[in-house]
């Protein structure tokens, strides 16, 4: 604020006096002070440019000028809540219902994906009038209240499982249940689906929904076999439930083939309800739910208003729309499949030659490379892959590690990143993975 | 966006077919479609201009150049999330700490209120290893589904109370249980408290926290009694849980006398925990929570991490840096106290002038006005309440009811709002009052 910078320890040492600690930095041992950012890189107060991998929020990269244009033209005209008419959040729902199944017209604007899907359970609740959900093993939903109860990733570590809550098993084709080598993974996952509902049921518990990320992100960049969502949601839609696809980490062309990541399980699936978060703002504060005609009657139906103060203001909507434009007109869907497919290739190089790889999966630019101390029991090299994160990032590059075994690499950067920083990123890697491989020896 | 604007039926339409309807409008039968906003002022598509007297959130005014002008140049530069050291972060705690008693020394940064109010809910769960809630009759603390069960206001209307919920009496002197011709008001009610908390402990229940509005707003516009917090926290103490004082709708400045409202409670007085929202950021989504540092530890301790994407944000911070700034600078907390008393003064002519006003309370710009079919019985004045809001439109001023008998014309508006604007407001509700009395005799 005009005043001198300070000093990266002074913010350090600011950060640990007045910030709650659970609030947690990118290497707590030596944090990175970031000053500035542009497209897919990042700048600290010393000029290092750093290589961004796992921006997911950036969608159309940092600081991108159409957003940063609608946003101060809307700041000058009118920032105030949505219990008066305007233009903006009207054409948003409008934008965004164009790139959604017909069946998913119904819109209400938030601040975070977590707001989302609070609110995607209120609605399933509502409209199914049971309270059980059912999630996948590792999930992670956000930071609330009611979305620590239905994460495994946190309340394993916290209060525990509410016993309205059922874990089904992660279905993750490289270690989990059913792997490759299995015909039919697809049924085999949704199966077990069938069999916790059916037990629960016989205990008399009644399911609200389904709840699961399109593709499971924090338990480790996870591509569920296309055709599971289809026979999970008819199960769940037996046991009087509905489907919710959260869409928070990876819709908005991310995937590539495809603007939502649901969509990737083939063209007749479709959600009940979907959740939108991160992406969809470019980093401003906004998040949407998508639900059917249904369901949304259902939530009015007992007559009590929703009110979110800043949900669906007219300068979150037009930073909404300006994202969108910019997907369109960038074409960063089309660039992601292919330099998403590129990175998959280089990323497959490194398999082949380096045995600490595991498996390669993804799809777009979404992509997880899972680290093994043996190629045969799939141990997670969970060391390995903190001493990666580290060494890439003494070479200006930023990535992270997701996975119940914290050993799968996670890239997630800014839809704008290219083959070039691809090609960066891999050689580096490889780089590493031989210094590793060295040491080891 | 760039587009020939619609008209407001055609808004209307497409609000109609796109948004959920438990989103409400501001008169539904006849929504206001606004289109810009200054200061105080908004206007709609046809060049009206409409005083705002209920905008609690535009706290410096609609569209103010500082902040805008704050947004605008941090956007530029970066927006990205809080595992990087910043700047701005830990400027903006440092900022918030110097308005705050020394013991509220940590801060964690959100998207809003509700956002708040959930963490708080956390902290002191995670603090004293307890569950149950107290609450003050037909309050309102957010829209998630556990706020939802600590907010009587909604759910009276939904699933109902919790077990772990309890209900004290709102410290309401007007049409509460112990009145102004009670001696110690104060002592009444926090015995009150003390009763509740005794019968549910013996019960086996046990007590996190009492979560309370500093001045409960959607119950009515009130003012608790001073020494009401203090004995209330004497009790929740001796219980095991901790006071959370929500400041959502009426901190920064706006009851005038004190910057935060908890402090008209006197000197003495520090909640536990504190939470922010709405007027923080002007109507960018922010938030805050402040607790001590025996919370915070105790909610690190579990080793989980509490990351919230957006919180704590370099634009997030920047504009609440610039909405402090703003207040200091046009002393507006100052002005909130003249202008709110001069206002005050005003209402209280017409209420010894028209016999449907009962009651004028209030406190700064945060006023309210008990409409009374009968001076005697304080029988809540519902319809003709309605009938004010309405006419007042018509007249170009934005006011809005609340309390539990949708009878208190509440004053909450944008802290820039002068002694014209008070004069104004103040002539056209003689007009108005006069006009219904006429139609009544």
């Amino acid at each position: 604020m005009g005043a001198e910078p300070r000093s990266r320890q002074e913010t350090l040492a600011l950060r640990k006096q007045l910030i709650g600690s659970s609030c947690k930095l990118f290497f707590p041992e030596d944090p990175v002070k970031i000053i500035s950012a542009k497209g897919q890189y990042m700048y600290d107060e010393n000029g290092n440019k750093y290589l961004d991998c796992i921006n997911n929020v950036a969608q159309v990269g940092h600081c991108h000028s159409e957003v940063i244009r609608a946003a101060h033209q809307q700041n000058l005209a009118l920032n105030t809540n949505s219990r008066y008419l305007h233009d903006n959040l009207v054409d948003y729902a409008q934008r965004l219902s164009n790139t959604l199944p017909k069946k998913l017209c119904t819109f209400y604007f938030l601040n975070s994906g977590s707001e989302a899907n609070d609110l995607a359970l209120r609605l399933a609740r509502q409209y199914t009038k049971h309270e059980d959900i059912l999630v996948v093993d590792h999930a992670y939903h956000g930071h609330l209240t009611s979305l620590i109860d239905i994460s495994p990733y946190k309340f394993r570590n916290l209060e525990g499982q509410k016993e309205w809550v059922h874990v089904a098993p992660l279905p993750d084709t490289y270690r989990g249940l059913y792997r490759e080598d299995n015909k039919d993974p697809a049924t085999a996952y949704a199966n077990e689906v069938k069999k916790i509902i059916d037990q629960a049921q016989q205990k008399g518990r009644k399911f609200a929904a389904f709840f699961v990320e399109s593709l499971p992100s924090v338990a480790g960049q996870i591509i569920p076999p296309p055709g599971y969502f289809q026979k999970a949601a008819k199960h769940i839609h037996s046991a009087g439930g509905v489907f919710i696809a959260d869409e928070i980490q990876v819709g908005f062309g991310r995937v590539g083939k495809h603007f939502w990541a649901f969509q990737l399980q083939g063209e007749d699936f479709i959600p009940d309800i979907i959740t939108m978060g991160k992406p969809i703002g470019n980093g401003h504060p906004v998040s949407c739910v998508a639900t059917t005609k249904e369901i949304a009657e259902a939530f009015s139906a007992t007559g009590v208003e929703y009110f979110n103060t800043f949900g669906g203001n007219p300068v979150s909507c037009a930073i909404g729309i300006a994202v969108l434009d910019v997907i369109e007109k960038e074409q960063l869907q089309l660039h992601a499949l292919q330099v998403g497919s590129f990175l998959m290739e280089l990323l497959n190089q490194q398999k082949a030659k380096h045995p600490l790889i595991g498996d390669v999966r993804g799809v777009g630019l979404f992509i997880g490379v899972d680290l093994v101390q043996d190629q045969e029991k799939r141990t997670p090299a969970t060391e390995e892959a903190a001493i990666i994160v580290t060494r890439l990032k003494e070479e200006f590059i930023m990535l992270a590690t997701d996975g119940p075994g914290r050993n799968v690499l996670k890239f997630k950067p800014p839809l704008c990143f290219n083959a070039e920083d691809a090609k960066l990123v891999a050689d580096k890697l490889d780089k590493i993975l031989t210094e590793l491989e060295k040491r080891e020896a």
